[in-house]
């Protein structure tokens, strides 16, 4: 049965295929657009035409920007032989927000996963071992703490390792202010294991 | 601090813009949208405009739709003389859904809300006494069971009183299904009061 004419049906189903928003929200969304003055829908159309248009890949690190080469692969004071791999643009920047890395980033875009069919080749591994050509005098691996990220890690780590160049991988424990009472097992043991002399 | 380019920045202030997404899910909606398909964002921002181009009032009951009348007002078969009064299109489709409703709507667009300052002149309300002219026999209120639903269903209720035709509102009270234990004391209190004999 169809519920909806035409036009809000097709809108609908292209919301509902977008991460994160599901059949009742995609319908909500749908009519909120269509009420929507008509100068704010035209600039949500063509903003979204125009980010597709014009966000490239940064040459040197992958990250998604407006330029041939991001803010911080051009700016010179930060330190270029020191690249932090992430997953995405998004982890990159939680860590930019931090306002202490100097280093610069390299961004994988994904991360290995045999069970999504995912494999080395699909993620910007390649471009990571192109650019340890030059002075690099540390990886630190920043992908997620999850299955898919820690499989990355291993396998970065033992393709760097024959080149010499040190790799490190950032600390994985409880979170500042975490109570350990409501903290993962895994999470607990991690920290253990990774605890550190005072 | 810009933490993305002018483009990414833009495209996230205006998903954030939507209702139900906050300012996480649009990052992450962002990074969606500039991955995907050049021909799949095409066809994203053209269904947005294209709904908003097309769908239009329906000249009866003032439901979204394609057409100049809705298939449900255009509909020989539908009991033209009951109205089923209710806020918005999506709440019609969830009546439409169980198959059992014989008579036609009329779509508010919107309740009574003094607090978000909606007048009765802020919704469809003089276009449902205008319909009262036909041959109208009833008259059913199907407004949320929420402070504005109710608050829009007593004004309707007192203003059609004057024309003689009969006014309903659906019944409230304990959901099918639903555990007395879980529910609500207003609820309860409610259902208590709209007791049927058996």
């Amino acid at each position: 049965m169809e519920l909806y004419s035409g036009h809000i049906n097709r809108l609908i189903e292209e919301l509902a295929a977008l991460p994160g928003i599901g059949s009742k929200s995609a319908q909500r969304l749908a009519f909120h657009l269509i009420n929507m003055p008509q100068d704010r829908v035209n600039r949500l159309a063509n903003t979204i035409i125009d980010a597709k248009a014009n966000v490239k890949y940064c040459k040197e690190c992958f990250t998604l920007t407006d330029s041939e080469v991001c803010p911080i692969c051009a700016n010179q004071k930060r330190n270029h032989n020191l690249i932090m791999v992430v997953e995405n643009t998004r982890d990159m920047t939680a860590y930019e927000k931090t306002g202490k890395y100097e280093g610069v980033y390299h961004v994988l875009h994904g991360a290995i996963s045999p069970m999504l069919g995912i494999g080395p080749n699909d993620i910007k591994l390649k471009e990571l071992m192109v650019r340890l050509k030059d002075d690099v005098e540390e990886v630190i691996i920043a992908t997620n703490s999850s299955l898919e990220g820690e499989t990355t890690a291993m396998y970065i780590s033992k393709l760097i390792k024959p080149t010499g160049v040190k790799i490190t991988r950032i600390a994985s424990g409880v979170p500042v202010g975490g109570d350990l009472e409501y903290i993962d097992e895994v999470t607990l043991l991690r920290a253990l294991e990774g605890r550190v002399e005072l």
